[in-house]
């Protein structure tokens, strides 16, 4: 059965996370963002599955993945869905749930990450809120960056089964989604993640492992994988960024 | 087997949402906030948990729930946890996830709560961040308030088992993240919320059935259960409260 994802076109995004995923699995799945409007793609194939009146399970925003017939929604659920289902988490519950902590987590650090350059919201252009988001961008800077990489630190290097992976003793979809946010984090804040640099070499190292597997490595090498750009979660507008 | 719930003492903020689930399925559980320091409860209790050095699953922020040996932290997290051990979700694997689904975008929308009296950090204070909050405060209750009680409205109508519930034929835990949301939204925008009443009728009646329903009414109606207050998620600031 081909999954289906369904995101914005144009931007990694919450997306992205939902991509790497489904790369590291190799399961059968179609971007829908990637396809044209006259294959349910594009923009329309995403208004038509966020506006669909006979759909019980309706999402309240995307990504969305479809498998079959149903639609699951929200980041780390679909990251967890997809992970548990194919292999891409642990088998205990208790690291099963640590693996959803995980990634829950990370979704609210890519959240805050989108709120430095959209203080007073995400329905106002970024051009109206700029000083406002220089406020906020310091505190996300000095307090908030160094925050979450010392958790992930600590969690890497607690372990059991080894500093390698957040949690088990193989990668997980746990993994992808660090990965992916500290990537986010160097475009968006190259100044101050310089100046970290070295301060984090557990999670540094997971980003690096992630980035050489073998499936992970061939995405990231080719042109399905989206560039960051000034329209997504993670954005470089220097005037947001410095060393400390 | 007795859980423990930790959380900052004094507010309901995110624990609250935990604390409806325990109160629903009448598990036996202690609220640690509540206990004096010496029974390992209060702040420091919290600090113990939040910063054991030796704690593989170690939480980024409370709350963080206690079963035996396993440490449980995000809100949507716990609750489900809650809810499919407890039966207070449902049992289909679809309606599961769905569940799963529903809790983490009241998640997002008690985020996007606090970040209306917060919109340049929770690390600053409120009183240097008036203006802000003024400007985010108005897209909030024009825009995402109605979006959030539309999509609920939509969910509630759609269920097959009858609109009596989010999801599934019974209560679950996403009907009680959706009532304390409910209170949460009218205690801190009573002027909006009064000015949306009758446009989301379903959603009203759900959030009357979780008041009434037994355990929760008892709940209610004791001296655990903790008013809302300028500390938590839904603060009643006058000035960010209007009609429109």
């Amino acid at each position: 059965m081909t999954m289906e994802l369904y995101y914005w076109p144009g931007l990694p995004g919450r997306g992205e996370y939902v991509r790497l995923v489904l790369e590291a699995v190799d399961a059968p799945w179609r971007d829908m963002a990637r396809l044209p409007e006259r294959q349910g793609g594009g923009m329309a194939g995403l208004t038509a599955i966020l506006g669909d009146p006979t759909e019980p399970f309706t999402p309240f925003a995307c990504p969305v993945l479809k498998v079959g017939d149903l639609l699951i929604a929200q980041t780390p659920l679909i990251c967890a869905y997809l992970g548990e289902t194919f292999d891409l988490a642990p088998d205990a519950e208790p690291e099963r749930l640590f693996a959803r902590q995980i990634a829950l987590t990370t979704a609210d650090l890519a959240a805050e990450a989108h709120d430095v350059h959209h203080p007073l919201g995400a329905w106002a252009y970024y051009d109206d809120q700029k000083p406002e988001a220089q406020r906020r961008a310091a505190g996300f800077r000095s307090q908030r960056i160094p925050k979450f990489l010392g958790w992930y630190e600590r969690v890497l290097t607690r372990n059991r089964h080894g500093a390698d992976w957040l949690v088990g003793a193989r990668m997980s979809y746990a993994d992808l989604g660090l990965f992916q946010t500290v990537a986010g984090l160097r475009y968006a804040f190259p100044r101050r993640m310089a100046a970290l640099d070295g301060q984090f070499p557990a999670v540094a190292a997971v980003v690096g492992r992630v980035a050489a597997s073998p499936r992970i490595a061939a995405y990231l090498a080719s042109d399905r994988r989206l560039a960051f750009n000034e329209d997504g979660l993670f954005r470089h507008y220097p005037e947001l960024d410095d060393a400390s």
